[in-house]
């Protein structure tokens, strides 16, 4: 047989075997098991100042209870909207921007999926409880609400309060593992004084109380924006991070791992003219700016962001920072690292050619979705 | 604003930020955080000689070499097939069988998925290199090649031999960690005598050489069928475990936890007459019956098997299984238990109902898939 | 044979095998295995005063070098004087205090025990360097040299600066580990700037430089006394420990573990009038008052101290403490908790009688050994 | 002052301060952290007639009851004497040898230290109970009755049953962590049949009932010595360890760590004419002879020994094994490496002169005790 006619046997030999839901791997190998990581995901970038403004637009239209559960526009990344309505930002994490108004409350929920808080924007007079503990909510604080525990939102305050939603959406819902239970009640009982978790973890120590406490979900649920801000600043002493300049990890006080267990939060400090180099990793992001303005490219395109905007890091994407104001930047990300590195397959690989700099190609411009 | 008014006056906000590729949660809340798990993946079952003669028709067809690296059909669960040729068995978990013809190698190649090998016929004369040890395989034995692991596979014997892949393609190709290298030969060079790992890790102890050795990947790559079968016998001793018989896990001897950090694996006996009860679990299989006959309801349809068949069971849903033979039953199967249960996932519950067994309406035919 | 009869049969026995070295189990199993802890420990407590105002006087007798090593004054448990001139504070700890005067250098050198210092007194001007990594001490400030790290101090400031030094000496001797080596210079070469794990390790995060960091011997080797008292402040608005007031242990921040893996150490608040409950533990304490006065009750014996006291609660001893003072109460102690909990030998009992307070028998007195 | 004067100085002033029960650091360092290991207990080697006969001898004396609680003849160290009559075999461990008659029963208690049985002598009619799980003893099997478990000794067969026992009193009278406790009735009641934790863990396998247990205590309490057997042959294959020959660790099969947590088990194979190199090591260890005969040399002494005989190889001092006989030498100990490895304290050393062998200086003989 000549080496055309088996290339036409093998044809005939998968088609004849497809009939009964059986396949070839020597054709499909390749496609199964990449040379490098292979995925759909776009980088894309949205304006705080549009999300901001359909949040107060929603805000009359949408009375909170059971039927809405929460008030919260997300970020739909345009690449991952083939099952129709339901999309997220990357392969595993959603994230989303919640508004809730003086007086409102959001509900008491527990869900299987990971979920964190950073707040953009509010006068502390909102709180987010947490299997009991509640827990007062201002600008830059990260709040955890883990997964399978209890949590509701409530304001005590009297002007809008917005924040950050991440989620692991896309994970769980590929890992088939979402369980959701609402609360009987509106509000979960409260259980000892407001951030009991926060005085009894503090820098260097613990509350004996707490000795036999370990692993997840994390003990300490607020991690205030006051003291990762000391943190930065004494971060700037020692050489900055080549890829990401001064940055943190959040942490589980209990064993020195990921403030949650599956979902990664960072915190990243860009001074005036910091240029990062490019690096790529098999975990994905979705950025905020906290602070500041600058760039970030992505795959030799151009992000700009400023102030409340958010973008999204793509798995295995060339991508560098550049702070091009005059103050600081600080860039709040959320990842799926933790499960990557749990996993075994977190992998990461630094730009060596031209300095460690891409060269930029074009300039993002959001596409407007035709109707 | 009437209660119809608003819910119109939603629909047109939720078009209108469609527009900026945002969506409002609260229309899709209920599609992204599911009460209980969701998904698409279908029960099915494959004939074991259907696999076998159209392997052995292929055998001829296709040379090993680094074009076809595997000689290797796949089983397509037909509710996977979106990505056009690209398919799994479930979600994440996929299974093949593969034929190596005396004098054969199939070259030595590593990937970032991890694998597994169930020999299912041959006379001993095929062995597996892992990293350097080689390992014979025998019928029944359990054979690992870890994620990176560098492994081929050659034949010494006479008679053709095949054994069942299990891989967690679908979980990589997810989480966006696909890495593959061919190595620059055939053959990875060999360290050590044959089957070094099964003589330092034993019944209840392990050479002193291994002291330092602790977690992944398990020193040990084969998990012989004769060692197994002994386990098993000693089980009936005690009690069946109500929903799986006499079950065993593979373990990792310097942990104590699944053998593969992430593919599960799992032997049950079932003796003659013995009826499981029915249980769900986050968590999907692939079964391979390496002896014996009956069936296997799953969500009310009954799927009869036979040596050498294998069948899907998908997640979170119900499962019992019948020995309806005379003699043994030995089941093997593949499972993403592991990640479940390392991402805190992991779910079970138990049929209430009708003594724990579930009513069967209707039984498995194979659908013929239109060409 | 009656039983008075058996009775010298078995002491006959029991003298003829000894002979042999063998001895009989049933004659001694309730020495060897005791219904409760015994030891020969004893609460005793040591004047501030007596200590500081010695050392200053062999300031100028005794060069620091390598014939003397550290000028240190130690204290001894009278209970422990059976090996001659060496001895400890407790069973397992040793505890002493070093005086440094300006410009000295003690020099550098590694040991399989642990230590830590705890700063008593000193203008800021003194340092450790711990594997090259420098860091300046300040009173209340703890800071660690963990076993087998090279560690010399060294002072540029102009006041003598005195320090507790803690270390697992009785724990090394008995389990026969003791090593012990100079570095072949006065001070060993420092890498990068001071107080570099202070910056990296900061209250909710890490740099991410640390990610892989995980275990022993912490990374964080200075545990500033200003977040310490910071953190003791937060605690008071939460109930305090029953037998131990405020209390906090300082902590290894990547695992959440003691700050010393063998060594314990904790610092307890105690506010004016406040009078714990009485407990005792397997593991001992050997405590110094950081600030404020008070008592302490160890079985049934008063041990008054103040600012700058040392006293020791040996094993298994009741004890509980008041501050009788106007003023905050400030205790730091170092324990072998750690050691007893690794091991499966830690237990604690609260005392249930007379509302959990002993009554006082007497007064502590130091006894002056008679020469 | 000149050097002399401030000598004389300095040992008046260490006069003073211990009056107070102060130490001059400067004077005792060298004792209390010394450059080696440090200790006093000397080799040893008792033989199994003398042993066997005294304890054939006790029988028809002593009757078992709560009285005498066990019949043990124990090693006695003669180094470690110094306690009067209580005595160990090194500083941490304990060992004897039980005698129970057929129909008798050693009634059940617990204690805070760990103990292993290893059966030298007897039928197979005699059993250990631990926590409700009777397990038959058999020549050559190791049991195991973890801290704190209820365990007692029974007899259903005809002949006399010999199995040494090894405890960590030294450590855990050391560390002060003794607590006793004896049952109410003589037997702990049954809960499942014999052997059940044998049947769920066998080689490369747990039961799936197993699926949540972890860590300490084992829960396998019988590793039978037809398994061990079974792993050495398989062990031939390889090389040996150029210290300990072919050598075995029992394990906890959920952890891969020590089979206690705290005594070390290992089994090693001598084949004919093998003579091992000489290594030391902090760990201490206690050996009985299974099978064979030959000697050890420790610290250039012979100990010669042949079937049943006793040996301890005290911290740290060289040790090398010979096997002079025709037969398999089979030797089991106990250690306490585990302690050591988790504190951080364990290390070794390889003899490099003279071909990695010793001179043997002298020859061993046993020194009866003067009355």
């Amino acid at each position: 047989m000549s080496q055309s006619e088996a290339r036409i046997a093998l044809n005939e030999f998968a088609a004849k075997i497809s009939e009964e839901h059986l396949g070839p791997l020597w054709d499909n190998l390749g496609h199964m098991i990449t040379l490098k990581p292979k995925h759909e995901v776009i980088p894309y970038l949205w304006k705080w100042q549009t999300i901001r403004n359909y949040l107060l637009e929603a805000g009359p239209l949408l009375a909170l209870g059971r039927e809405s559960e929460r008030r919260v526009i997300y970020l739909q990344n345009p690449s991952l909207l083939k099952d129709g309505k339901i999309g997220y930002s990357t392969n595993t994490l959603y994230v989303g921007v919640q508004l809730l108004l003086p007086g409102e409350v959001a509900p008491s929920h527990r869900h299987s999926q990971a979920a964190i808080r950073f707040i953009i924007e509010g006068d502390g007079g909102a709180y987010t409880t947490v299997d009991g503990e509640k827990t007062y909510m201002e600008r830059g604080d990260l709040v955890l609400t883990p997964p399978w525990t209890w949590h509701d939102h409530g304001h005590e305050g009297t002007e809008p309060v917005f924040w950050m939603d991440g989620l692991d959406v896309g994970l769980v819902k590929t890992l088939t593992g979402s369980f959701f239970e609402p609360y009987h009640e509106n509000k979960y009982p409260l259980s000892g004084p407001p951030d009991g978790s926060v005085a009894r973890y503090a820098s260097g120590v613990r509350a004996i109380s707490e000795r036999k406490r370990k692993g997840y979900p994390s003990p300490l649920i607020n991690y205030k924006w006051s003291n990762i801000k000391q943190a930065l600043e004494g971060l700037e002493r020692l050489d900055p991070d080549p890829y990401d300049g001064y940055a943190v990890d959040y942490i589980n006080p209990t064993t020195g791992g990921s403030a949650d267990a599956r979902i990664g939060t960072t915190m990243q400090r860009l001074t005036p003219g910091m240029h990062t180099k490019a690096h790529r990793h098999v975990h994905s992001a979705v950025y905020h700016v906290l602070e500041g303005s600058g760039y970030t490219v992505i795959e030799g395109q151009k992000f700009e962001w400023e102030q409340g905007d958010f973008f999204v890091v793509p798995p295995w994407l060339w991508h560098e920072h550049v702070n091009t104001g005059t103050g600081t930047v600080h860039l709040f990300s959320v990842n799926d690292r933790p499960v990557m590195e749990i996993l075994g397959l977190e992998q990461e690989e630094e730009l060596r050619d031209n300095n460690g700099q891409q060269e930029v190609a074009r300039t993002f411009e959001p596409a407007r979705l035709s109707k």
